[in-house]
């Protein structure tokens, strides 16, 4: 098996918020697809955080596109030339007031393979303690919780956590250190 | 917490692959913004399918936006007006040959909440049989391959299964089932 050759590339649709690209590709078979479309999407830089009581620091918030509000892992964009482990303690800053001393890599995962171009990579941080305020865009109303990984667990389960991200985190996260969820 | 409110929705790029709309929405806050964008993603169903030995049934592909190849769970998009059960079993034959006599809901997960409508529709098959061959389009190149679930469990542990929707089917299905991943 044997991975598709790009031979040019485009953007058709570009602004700060969203872009896409355009593709001319050539298959293993020779065949050429010319226009293979693309969500040129950052990366995307998720922190699972413990604090000392090993409660799990999450963000619940109204997600527009999804049309919920929902219960997910600290997260953001990672800014173009920003280092990712300086993107990850600045997001959960941000969002949180939370910081952490160092952060373990944990794991890189995909949301959108087909379609997007971004990777989400995901890290762990312990005993994360709040030391500031909220730092949030005009359009953030971010609330910060503190759940137990039985809680968390119980979320997952009954559909009030639901994004990919933050399911696939936590499980890699409780596999990497030997927890149950 | 509140959800925003839409006040127009329009398509600022659109074809038949991919489609973005703008919206203009007022915050809970009343702050309007007049610029936000969304990728108008089909659903998608996702098939958790068991054969009668207990192995997952899982497909290798490149996928071009990720530029890797990757084993997923077979999924794909529902059509439009197209019943979700429908498009899992169709799914499901085209990719692998597959067939399975009932679906059980799983859960609907979210991949993109963000940026993407989209939700993924996951199911549950059981005592899935080989009764036909493939039925692929001419881009698509896919192996079908039978996993134990500890051989799955290995594979996320490792990175080689690294597509959150997949990740989070694993881990959903194997709660509902009682399984130890």
């Amino acid at each position: 098996m044997k991975k598709w050759k790009t031979l040019s590339s485009e953007y058709v649709f570009s602004n700060p918020w969203f872009k896409v690209k355009k593709e001319a590709v050539e298959l293993p078979n020779g065949k050429i697809m010319d226009d293979y479309y693309i969500w040129d999407e950052p990366m995307v830089a998720m922190i699972v955080a413990f604090t000392e009581n090993n409660d799990l620091l999450m963000v619940r918030q109204y997600k527009h596109a999804a049309g919920e509000i929902m219960i997910e892992l600290p997260a953001g964009y990672v800014d173009s030339n920003e280092n990712i482990e300086v993107a990850a303690k600045r997001e959960l800053a941000e969002e949180t007031g939370y910081v952490c001393e160092s952060l373990e890599k944990l794991a890189t995962i995909i949301k959108n393979p087909t379609k997007s171009r971004s990777k989400v990579h995901l890290f762990i941080a312990r005993n994360v303690k709040k030391i500031q305020s909220q730092n949030l865009d005009i359009s953030e109303d971010i609330e910060v919780i503190l759940l137990s990984l039985e809680e968390v667990a119980d979320k997952i389960a009954n559909g009030e956590i639901n994004a990919t991200d933050t399911i696939s985190a936590i499980y890699l996260a409780s596999k990497r250190l030997g927890l149950k969820i």
